[in-house]
């Protein structure tokens, strides 16, 4: 099968809304490589370049592509197949006004560090970091409101999720027709937590496999991800408590589905194995996670 | 070496304060082994017996126990070597008023469950949980404050990290002479977060080293737990977004130390390796977790 390219030229959105036009449809089953430009679209070439403050444009998410035949209350099936870095250098910033320690005696922003790839490996002073690519932001058309590509929420965008990595699977609910997927703002590194604001930003291309799971039960609110031994529902929230919140709700919910359980043993069971994770706590809205080992959970979707 | 035996019906205490009495004193290097009881005091026997709201005593900390030498400025060393159930069974249970999910629909409190240990797994349903044991409650006398041992702080207390097992090491800073060391509270299992407010509480043998690290710089205000692979900060606070910042903080500060970097290179590196972790957010302070690989903090104390 002849694998499509959609690349940031053909089209990117800055802004998740409910009315995306596709720049691309495909048929479920579709192999894809999606090309995407770094978080700062290409303006950090040295250490001199900084970032006063947050642009009004960035993480451009190429597409949307749409997906023939996905229906509101479907779910929209990712695989994350490998993501290949298109540059030779990453680079980590702080911004003015922007990150976990933002404020802080001792920080200083806006500073530029640039990474040098190397045998599968960042080079940070005299360390070397593993080349562990991460889909910053990836998210669907929404439900109702209109979220820019800084904004994580229930469509996903703004994730910043390491396990949204080759070898995991996404999904995410099918708020509109053909479900016009986007993503970018990817990183060759980067910490749970995202502290800095930032982690390796890159220009990659991204393998994936598109497919639609028709109208599941029960169906996701939220987005999801399947790692290679977990479960993990991830949300997004003004505070990291109510993001947890959310994600403990919504794995109590599918593990009440899946062993026809009520939800307070379902809840009583996430409390014992797995646990919450943090993806981000620098964006608008910070994401948490909850995962559930496969031993567990085998088939929520 | 005679491996020496403190117990809960030695002294416990429901306090750390910062005046605490030693049951007993021991020299650096000593070998101990602590009792303790279940969280709930060994009042759960049948799913009968269930908790209607906090009781004024939980979480009986076996101790305290001074270390000879220990000063202010100090840290004391406490290697966990291992945990060992001494009852057949754990019991999870829901509180009125308690959990990240209380309140919420479909969520029934009291509730009580218990779960059998056989070959080193526990029965929840027809599902086998892997034993994994937890501290759930160590510390040391505080700096002046008083906390319950319901309460996380600086000195540690009722932290419910998961990283509190077998083989790592758990560091404190010495607020007053002897340190003043206490634990109990223990878990067969937990996930991250303890998200309905209990792991599988259970009654354990703790074997541990205890050692006292002269004066180190930086010294420690707060917490820090060395795992197989990696250096973890750990931090308190009313909301996990202050935990978080703290718990980044101390490791950037670390780093910084170490490496001979300023604070900013510090954090920039925090943001793409390792990174933030979830302990607990059900307690009256919450906490976090700022894991740093040790291929990038060899010796921090």
């Amino acid at each position: 099968m002849v694998r499509e390219q959609v690349t940031y030229e053909d089209g990117v959105v800055y802004e998740f809304t409910p009315d995306l036009e596709a720049i691309a449809t495909v048929e479920p089953g579709t192999k894809l490589t999606i090309e995407t430009q770094d978080s700062l679209n290409g303006t950090i070439h040295t250490e001199a370049d900084v970032i006063e403050s947050i642009p009004s444009q960035v993480n451009a998410a190429t597409g949307p592509i749409a997906v023939e035949g996905a229906e509101p209350g479907d779910v929209l099936r990712v695989e994350i197949e490998e993501i290949r870095l298109t540059e030779e250098q990453g680079r980590v910033v702080t911004i003015g006004g922007f990150g976990l320690l933002d404020g802080d005696g001792g920080i200083e922003a806006p500073r530029t560090r640039l990474l040098s790839v190397e045998d599968d490996a960042l080079a940070f002073g005299d360390l070397d970091i593993p080349v562990e690519p991460v889909i910053g932001t990836i998210g669907v058309a929404t439900e109702a409101d209109a979220y820019t590509t800084l904004v994580p929420h229930d469509h996903g965008g703004n994730l910043d999720t390491t396990d949204m990595t080759a070898g995991s699977v996404a999904y995410f609910p099918v708020f509109q027709e053909g479900g016009l997927l986007a993503m970018g703002d990817c990183k060759a590194a980067m910490a749970d937590g995202e502290m800095c604001g930032t982690g390796a930003e890159i220009a990659t291309e991204i393998d994936v496999t598109l497919e639609v799971v028709s109208a599941p039960e029960p169906g996701l609110e939220r987005p999801l991800v399947e790692t290679a031994d977990a479960w993990k529902t991830i949300a997004s929230a003004e505070t990291l408590q109510e993001a947890c919140r959310l994600a403990n709700r919504d794995a109590s919910e599918l593990l009440a589905a899946e062993h026809g359980w009520d939800l307070t043993d379902a809840y009583m069971l996430s409390s014992l194995v797995g646990g919450l994770e943090i993806s981000q706590v620098v964006d608008p809205l910070v994401t948490a996670r909850n995962a559930v080992p496969k031993a567990y959970l085998e088939e929520p979707v």
